[in-house]
């Protein structure tokens, strides 16, 4: 994490007051940076700014973070990660936020990881998670600071498996770790998990609902997932903002076969990019 | 906040890349520091390390904790707020953490509030919070960085009350945003939310449960409450290591008589600390 900007400055650190250390009191975006552009832009920071209204934070300028995001995305490598978090800002000791609070936002680069195109085409092994996401639909979707769950979910898996399943305490599956999940049914019905409950609704997750039905005329079905749906499922899913989707191809004992569009889907989002 | 200790060092500020900040992943104390004395300060460090445990971070070897914290306290004035943060360190993008990440250790000096006897003495009003506690018996009990939901609910209180009561997803009423709740009822039973599925388990709350059983002989109940309970009840009160009991004197166009033991037990912290 070379290429950090915090309220604009070069800088490594935060103040210890940052609300977002003391309370996960914040926001976070994750975004592809390709060739130094980052990737469905406008989504994020739609994302972001729906987020920072729930929580009552004043988002930044928009006009202001665009600017900073072009400036660091400079220093990108050919493909990397734009992390943007924007945080309440500093107060005082108190879950009360002080009404002169100046949010803060942090940009940071990260490195890509090679292995995001070898599981695009491969496939992915997940496991299923004794972690729970609790149910809270008033922070259900957005992209909060507050990630324990997915922390110690994220601590069960093995080296093995390359992603793990989430439900929720009314035993729906609901996304995996870091990802959104999509299954196609024997009868090719395609489904995702509602997230009004819980859940972060993914802008990977909605580019492939709209690319399904403009570019494959496929409906998506948003609705209640149990494992047995997993279990009886032809095909099963991940996707997220920076894998794009990756097949699941072994859960539970069970292979699946990776549908044929992936393949299609993933280029979209890579020929976008040129 | 002009006393700061982050892993030993006088600073102000704390690495972006560390997980407290990017997931909420730690736990935290607020401890009351009388004549440069932190208070109850086993019973915080034994929950900061359940706390450490339930999450899979390291805590701090106890030995090197306490000296920070008393010299620290050195610098406090006759009464003080010290504040511990336990992260679980520094890392790099993604949820799973790193096996070699070193948790950090921050702790910070915050001043007392006048207030904090005056609502000992006077009582407080109490507010219903639209913002509800999700379940989690995983991370329940624990003082957790993921504190969003406290921070929604303490935005929804009017500045005629000082405090707000919240309830989870099961219409039963847990805690207030900053304190636990006891009531007595008609019959004279002392009650006091059960905190197996959510809320905090609170230093004082534990400590009033056994001085009313060695100092009163009275035993309280631990059980599941609701609004009706409350509305019923003869008596009301809030309890955290800083305020002592806050007897609650008014709640929903109800008004309460405080108990004659309040009075006793909070001079019994006080005394304690000469």
């Amino acid at each position: 994490m070379d290429f950090v900007l915090v309220n604009g400055k070069l800088t490594n650190s935060l103040p210890i007051s940052d609300r977002g250390l003391n309370y996960g009191d914040g926001v976070f975006e994750t975004i592809a940076v390709i060739k130094q552009r980052p990737q469905l832009i406008e989504e994020h920071l739609a994302r972001l700014n729906k987020g920072c209204e729930k929580l009552s934070i004043t988002a930044p300028a928009p006009a202001l973070l665009v600017s900073e995001i072009k400036s660091l995305c400079k220093s990108a490598d050919d493909q990397a990660v734009l992390k943007i978090i924007i945080t309440r800002g500093s107060g005082g000791r108190g879950y009360r936020p002080d009404k002169d609070s100046k949010p803060a936002r942090i940009l940071t680069l990260h490195p890509w990881g090679e292995h995001i195109f070898h599981y695009r085409e491969q496939g992915i092994r997940l496991s299923l998670c004794a972690t729970r996401l609790s149910i809270n639909p008033v922070l259900a979707g957005i992209k909060h600071l507050n990630r324990l769950e997915q922390v110690l979910a994220s601590i069960e898996l093995s080296n093995h498996v390359q992603e793990g399943l989430m439900r929720d305490y009314n035993d729906h599956v609901i996304e995996g770790t870091m990802s959104n999940l999509f299954i196609i049914s024997t009868d090719n019905v395609i489904k995702t998990p509602s997230l009004k409950q819980c859940g972060i609704d993914g802008i990977m997750r909605r580019r492939l609902i709209d690319w399904l039905a403009t570019r494959e005329n496929k409906s998506v079905e948003e609705t209640s997932l149990t494992l047995d749906d997993l279990h009886e499922a032809k095909h099963v899913m991940m996707t997220n903002s920076i894998i794009g989707i990756w097949p699941v191809v072994y859960f539970e004992k069970q292979h699946y076969a990776i549908p044929d569009f992936v393949t299609r889907f993933n280029r979209s989002i890579i020929n976008k990019l040129d």
